[in-house]
């Protein structure tokens, strides 16, 4: 049962009572009515239950963070969904690491080879 | 129907009949059966027809790939799935970017600020 004792929006979306072992309503508050919607749209509400069945209840949040979001990029782009985002991350992350390279090996002409390593390092 | 008159791997895993209008046929041959496994773990078959319905035939495979990629990631990491990916890629690209960022900064000591510009592009 969620806190505020109405069903939360899990319950409410499926029009059954919600109960104190209510595996949703911890992370489905009666006030955020769409990220349940967004997730049994694209995941099913049964799928939910069995995934969050199979985790460590310290997991479920992050578990559900984690579907409400892909099932919020399904939603926005239902041919590529998060895949799409993926798609663009990888594509700029290269551009970025071609930018870094070129503009080590420029450096390199001024300080030398020492320039170029390390490469891909996250800053000191 | 699949090209090679056996049933498709959705409705193989179905006990179906696999008829011409078989929505999933041209997406789920026979010899990839946990292609299909996968995805109806983590969606559900009749999640999956109905966003295929949704779309134009000519974005079913690109929409049945990028589901089947989701699901294999949420089968690996049943917390995060591709998110988790998202999270990786994000942070990668901000560190590459901020080492980009320093190694125009020192090349600008050489050859002045025209160095810091274009930041991000994709090189020429």
């Amino acid at each position: 049962m969620s806190s505020s004792n109405s069903p939360c929006a899990a319950c409410k979306f499926l029009r059954r009572k919600c109960t104190q072992e209510c595996v949703f309503a911890p992370y489905f508050p009666p006030d955020q009515p769409q990220k349940f919607a967004n997730v049994h749209k694209a995941f099913g509400a049964s799928n939910v239950a069995k995934l969050l069945n199979e985790l460590n209840a310290a997991q479920h949040e992050d578990a559900v963070n984690s579907l409400a979001y892909e099932a919020e990029a399904r939603l926005r782009d239902p041919v590529y969904g998060c895949v799409g985002l993926i798609f663009i991350l990888q594509h700029r992350l290269k551009q970025v690491q071609t930018d870094l390279y070129n503009a080590k090996k420029e450096l390199a002409t001024y300080i030398g080879p020492q320039a170029m390593l390390p490469i891909l390092q996250p800053p000191g």
